[in-house]
C-alpha cells in the first residue's frame, strides 16, 4: 500500500494536472459514470465525522472528514483518503486528504476560472483568508496570468500568517494587497472569490461593481450559510454550479430561490460547459458567477490522479498491511 | 500516524487482551456509552464496500470492508480501520482491518465459551474451515483446555491448507481429526461452532446431539443465510445475542421467530451476562447457544486496544502524513 504524504502529493501533481483531473471528473459526471452514495456523517458533541465514498474508473474511494471546531493547534477540518482497487477491494493507497481537499477546492475554482473568467484578467481577490482560500489563489495563478491579489479578512490579525503560506504557494512576481474592506476589493478585482463560513452575505450590496468580473463562492455548503449580497442575482443571467446537490445544500441558492431574486432555470451544472453543450458568453454588462459545494467525486478523481502520477514518478512510502 | 500491520497486530495483543477488550465492549453496549450509527454501504456490480464507523472511549473509529466475491489471489472480504482522535478528529493510526476482522470475531466467541461452556470442556468442533473459523479456534483454545480439535468443511480439499494455518494459532499439543460430516463433529465436541456462508442449516437435525453442548453461530449475518438447524430450538431456553441487531440481520433468529420455534422474550444479548444482570446456569438437558452477527463497536473496542497495547510496546511503523 502507498502512503502519500502532504510533501509527496506536492511532488506527485501541479495545480495545472488537478484542473485536468476536475475537467475529467465533470465529463464523468455529465455522463454518470460513477456512483456516488450520500455521504453519511456521525455526530460526537461538538464534533463530526463524515464519510464521503465513491466508486469511479478503477479505483473505489473514501474521504474520512472530521470536523472539530474546538481546534486550536491542529485544523479545524482533516481528512484522510483511502483508496481501493475497484476489481478486488484491496486497500491501495492512503493519502493525506487535508491538502487534497485544498487542492481539490482550489482545482474546482480553477476550472471555473479557466472557462468563465476574462481571458485578460490580472486581478483576484479573496474574501476569506483560510486554507481553501490559498489554493483558489494558487489555482487563478495557473490558469490566468495574475499580477494582483487583493485580500479581505474580517480579523485582519490573521492576514500576515496567511500571506507567508501564499507566497508559497504562488509565482513570486506576484503583488499581494491587503484591503479596507469588500468594496475596495470588489472593485480593484476582476476575479472575486468568497471562501468563508459567514451566515450572512460577504460581499457588498452594489450591482455595478460585479458586471463583467467572475464571481466564485466556496463557502456556503449548508441552508444556514450565505456569502453572495442580493446584488449579485438582480443582474444575473446563468448561475452554474458545480453539483445539482448545491440547489439543496447552498444559502446561497436556497434563499435566492426562496425570495424569487432567480428562476431555477438559471442554474445549469458546469459540466454542462465543460462537455461543450453550453458555451459560456463573456458579457461586459453582468457578472459571470459560479457556486461550489464539492462532491466526493471530485475528491475521488484527485485522490485518483494524484496516486497515478505518484505511482509513476516512484514517489511515496509503499508500506506493508 | 501509527501503521500497524499483520505482524505488528499479532505481536502487539494476545487472545486473551481481545476477549478482554470485547468483555469492555458488552459493558459499554450495556451503558450505551458509545455512538453507532448505521453502517452505509456501496454496492459496485458484485462487489460492495462497507462503511462502519463508531465513537467510544477516545477514538472516533471506521472500519471499510470490502466484498469482492470474485477475488481468486486475494480474501473475497479485506479490510482496513483508521482510528482518529476523539478530541482533534486528527487521525492517529491505521490498522489491518482483515486480521482485526478475523481476532475480533474470534474474542467474541472466545468471550461467549469463557462464559457459556462446560467448564472442563476439552473439545471443540468447527464447521467451515475458512478464515474466520481459525480464529474462532485460536479463542477457543486460550479459553479451555483444548485436546480435541474436529473439522467439518464441505469442501474438503480445503482442509489441509486450513490445518497448516491452524497449527500457527493453536497450542502444539492439541490435536486435529477431520470428520465424515456434521453429526459426528457435534456427537464427539462439547463446544460446536458455525462458521458458514450457507444459506440452509448447516447443523444435523438431531435433538438429544446438542444437550449440555455450547453451540456458536458466527455465519447468518444475513437474512436468507441460515446455520442452526430446527434441533436447535426444540430444547432452547435462551439464545444468546452479540447485539439486539442480529434478531433483524440473522435468519438463524428471523426463521425461528416466524415459525414459533421461539418467542423473541428468549433472545437475551450477551451484554447482560458480562455485566451480571444474568448468571448463565449450565445445564447437561439442553443446549447452550450463541449467535453472532457483530457490530462496529467490537472493531473499535479490538482496533482501540490493539493501538494502545503498540504504542506502550512501541510497535509499528510511524509515519509522517
Amino acid at each position: 500500500m502507498l502512503v502519500l504524504n502532504e510533501k509527496d502529493i506536492k511532488s506527485a501533481v501541479s495545480m495545472r494536472d488537478l484542473i485536468d483531473a476536475i475537467e475529467e471528473a465533470y465529463v464523468l459526471y455529465e455522463d454518470n459514470e460513477f456512483q456516488m452514495p450520500l455521504r453519511s456523517h456521525v455526530q460526537d458533541n461538538d464534533n463530526i465525522l463524515l464519510l464521503m465514498p465513491c466508486v469511479v474508473k478503477n479505483s473505489v474511494g473514501t474521504k474520512l472528514v472530521t470536523v472539530a471546531p474546538n481546534n486550536r493547534e491542529q485544523p479545524v477540518t482533516q481528512a484522510i483518503v483511502v483508496l481501493n482497487e475497484r476489481d478486488t477491494g484491496t486497500p491501495k493507497a492512503i493519502l493525506n486528504g487535508t491538502l487534497l481537499t485544498g487542492l481539490k477546492t482550489g482545482a474546482v475554482g480553477g476550472a471555473a476560472m479557466k472557462h468563465l473568467a476574462r481571458e485578460n484578467a490580472h486581478s483576484v481577490g479573496l474574501i476569506g483568508t483560510g486554507y481553501q482560500g490559498l489554493y483558489q489563489l494558487a489555482a487563478a495563478c495557473s490558469v490566468r496570468d495574475i499580477k494582483d491579489i487583493y485580500l479581505f479578512n474580517r480579523t485582519a490579525s490573521k492576514l500576515p500568517s496567511f500571506i507567508d503560506s501564499l507566497k508559497q504557494v504562488i509565482p513570486v512576481e506576484v503583488e499581494i494587497h491587503i484591503t479596507k474592506n469588500p468594496l475596495e476589493l470588489v472593485e480593484k478585482s476582476e476575479i472575486i472569490i468568497t471562501s468563508t463560513t459567514s451566515n450572512r452575505p460577504v460581499l457588498p450590496d452594489d450591482e455595478i461593481a460585479y458586471n463583467g468580473k467572475l464571481i466564485i463562492g466556496i463557502g456556503s455548503y449548508q441552508p444556514h450559510m450565505r456569502e453572495f449580497s442580493h446584488a449579485i442575482y438582480r443582474n444575473l443571467e446563468i448561475l452554474y454550479v458545480d453539483t445539482q446537490d448545491a440547489i439543496q445544500e447552498s444559502g446561497d441558492i436556497i434563499d435566492p430561490l426562496q425570495n424569487k431574486w432567480m428562476d431555477e432555470s438559471q442554474i445549469i451544472p458546469f459540466s454542462k460547459v465543460i462537455t461543450k453543450k453550453i458555451t459560456p458568453i463573456f458579457s461586459n454588462d453582468r457578472p459571470a458567477v459560479f457556486k461550489s459545494t464539492g462532491m466526493a467525486l471530485f475528491d475521488l478523481i484527485v485522490a485518483h490522479t494524484i496516486f497515478e502520477r505518484a505511482s509513476e514518478k516512484r514517489i511515496g512510502q509503499i508500506i506493508q498491511l
